[in-house]
């Protein structure tokens, strides 16, 4: 297929990579144009505008946040004016569900396809094909993606026909992420002040009932207390978390410890964390207990 | 070995058939006789009292809660003063740090044993042999209660040799998994009303990042609101919660998270879910958001 | 002076009829005609545009929310382009400080004044001219408007010269009058299931230390269940709780108390609670202990 | 009347004085002998034991907590076997309901009267006989106590027959105080950080709804960080939101602003706050918004 890619950060540019390594014809974006080499290095041509990426069958978005994709969406010569009748805009950015209804209704407006279709899966997953996609959208839209994501992903789910539906199973998935986090940083703080070696344990949790890849990637990081170079950075889990609150605020569902998550993450911010990961939040609960030994950068 | 074995509840029977299948001596009581018939069956001596279960090398005891620990251990005739010089007390119960603390300091005064070993998994694993046990003591009596924990479980983890260590990794894990159910309460109560298929979502979280035990055992008794029979009932939920809480405020641990699930236990039981499995906290937030559906037996 | 008053609703009408009161020519506008009867039979003229309630020294805007001020200021024809140079914009209405921001931007921008003079009291205060005026603004323009805050209030409190300081104050007194309800209301649910006269421990309450009027107000409503009809509605609680949320979030200062807020005031609303003063808030307290007649209409 | 008084802290001295002053007979008895010279100076006849305090009509105890209550009264030759048949035990103490109620019943067995009457006020209150005091027990017994109330407190109010229910309302009190001081140190921090004046601020809230001895008091202590010397330490806030706690578990209230409190106060003391006054939990909002100036002594 002919297929756009707008948006060449690391999660971007593993796409775009598999992308051409499954025979696509790719055209790509960025702002700053440097981000665009190592995939024009692989056989993307790269293009100065957002109407020269939309050329194609399909155009995927894979920007920071919804002004990002409102900006690249809704500008004059943006993806909507741009993108051939029938052609078909798949954004996988993670984005707020309000933003994703208007994208929905506006593309129909215009003739052309909209799947949301956010991602599973940190950078590392992006460059081997093996991130999950979460899709939604009309079926026969989501049937000519097929072969797009089967490059990027090692599988698809799909959601329903309501675009809006991926991006909450995304939001909500990213809370369940940041719920580990706070519950592992509180239990750590604990086992930690009552002399437990915090490897140990959490050796114990990963080799019984928490043997998933989410409580050892985190646990990881929090016992050895590596929270820089941010995989996922600390401003991104507090957009995430206000995506998901102002979702469940639209559908009246109070969400406590998405609550808790919001102040972790702003006291993080306020404390100096910007730079780094979102599993810094694990850090606060150690911190309030008196250990001077996590106090942040 | 010569064991016995007190506390005959779902778990404690599971235990102690194992250990007669593994060809160790076994005594039991339990303060409501008729519980004892099945492991009789197997081989088991029945006695009537707790001095006559502590006549052999080591003694387990598996109950409800503190206040049955104590009675045994500290009675007139219980097992401070019916256990022989040398014997063990293996305290497998759920037990507050604060009495695994003072059950230490008590036997050793008596020239007695004190391993604490709780154990996670439910009656299913416990039937089959297949707990994971969690022990902390000195290492010698550690060494000499390890055919025990063979019979028991798949795998014992050390913790150290202050056993209240071992209750916290209990405790705290126990938790963990209350994290889990609240987490995927509010998650379920938001993809819910969204529209989205709660089963759908569940699948998705389990073949990806949340492929752990305890997202799909949870997860699908929570899809199915199948709270009824109790695998393990609300009342012990709050009550393992509140340990939690003891032993994180005796070391000045605030837990936020841990607070929240106090008050969801709290609001479970008083409004009716006293016999409900405790991962019925998860229908309060879906109750919170106005859903009828979820309104409690 | 020759004042404009855009909103008529409880609050609007007070003010306006206070400032006809003493004298000053009062040109009024509302989006529903009717609503500015009750002004013009006091000698207001009443007209049909904004920019005709901009021709004088002054405009009031008395507005529901951000959405209603921002369309009426930012319109073709709106305040911004309809008031003269030199003619001072006074916004009473509760809105976000970053819409005050962008306003004191866009009315310097223009050559005009802008002070936020958002105001404390019930509409019946505002009826009596009673309010507590909270102002922010240059000091000139502050100098210029008193006389009109000595109309419509019994007090005025200069905060600085930064408009969006009133409107923080304004939100943060909000929240102070929300906590105390939620304070309240668990305090009410704990005595009320012990057995103690819910009247009689208010009296206690408001004739020792909380001898103050927000105590006996709401105490009173909430002691009487009388969350009807609504002197505050719910959606006006979340809203106002929302926006001291977003000012803390910009100034990075969590605040988990509002946290606990907002997600009451979500519940309230889900569960049937639109029409009920905000006060009902209270009765989610004694519904999550299990009072069935704390059940919301 | 001939009257006990047992604990000599500054909130018993000042009870005492004004006992002798009213011209009633006082023994009194403290553990630390010296604490009682003060009083005896006034008139007061110190004794050696608690047996010797309980020689007369009545006896008030005032001291720090369950376990110095638990210890006069249940002793061996504590309160239960001292007093004579008839002889009224007035306690003051701020303790649990639980333990009120034991002694309820402990005392009904010997014979005794037993009356809760905690009190509401700072040490000066108590200095100058201006308590607030609040009674439970049968209406004989408290009618016989009347004259005492009379010298101690300003105002008696009687909740009840149960005594226990006095002591919910106590500590229902100190929770609305605790959540003063939180809702406070939020907005502080909030305003704060926006650059607002705080003393001005405060006078703004307490010249108008907030116009309460509660807030002026804690508004000013927060405003000027003066958290020492402690009026009432923190460890004894904890205690208070604890026994809080500890009655809405009973009675099956879920509390969640209390829990929030409970996670503050742990906070404050495991950063080194033994020593301040628990309105130093207002400074935790602040540090977590990232001001420097907010870290604790």
């Amino acid at each position: 297929m002919k297929i756009g890619v707008i948006g060449l950060g690391k999660m971007g540019t593993g796409m775009a990579s598999n992308l051409i390594k499954a025979g696509h014809e790719v055209t790509v974006f960025n702002r700053t144009a440097t981000a665009m080499e190592p995939v024009v290095a692989l056989g993307a041509r790269g293009t100065s505008s957002v109407a020269e990426a939309c050329c194609g069958d399909a155009v995927i978005t894979m920007l920071a946040n919804d002004a990002a994709v409102e900006a690249v969406g809704f500008a004059e010569d943006g993806i909507l004016s741009a993108l051939p009748k029938g052609g078909i805009h798949i954004s996988s950015s993670t984005i707020s569900a309000a933003l994703s209804e208007r994208l929905t209704k506006a593309h129909q407006e215009h003739g052309q396809g909209y799947v949301a279709a956010p991602v599973f899966g940190r950078p590392e997953a992006a460059a081997a094909g093996k991130l999950f996609v979460v899709a939604a959208g009309s079926e026969a839209t989501i049937a000519d993606c097929q072969p797009l994501f089967d490059a990027i992903g090692q599988k698809t789910f799909v959601i329903g026909q309501t675009p809006k539906a991926a991006n909450i199973v995304k939001l909500s998935g990213n809370f369940l992420i940041a719920s580990v986090i706070e519950a592992l940083g509180e239990a750590m703080a604990l086992v930690g002040k009552a002399g437990i070696d915090q490897r140990q344990y959490l050796d114990l949790l990963t080799s019984t009932l928490f043997d998933a890849p989410v409580y050892r990637t985190y646990g990881t990081l929090i016992v050895e207390k590596k929270f820089s170079p941010a995989g996922f950075a600390a401003p991104l889990g507090l957009k995430d978390i206000n995506l998901a609150l102002s979702a469940a605020q639209d559908l009246k569902v109070p969400m406590p410890l998405a609550s808790l998550l919001h102040d972790r993450f702003l006291a993080l911010l306020a404390q100096g964390g910007e730079a780094l990961d979102w599993s810094a939040i694990a850090a606060l609960a150690a911190r309030d207990s008196g250990d001077l030994s996590a106090s942040l950068p």
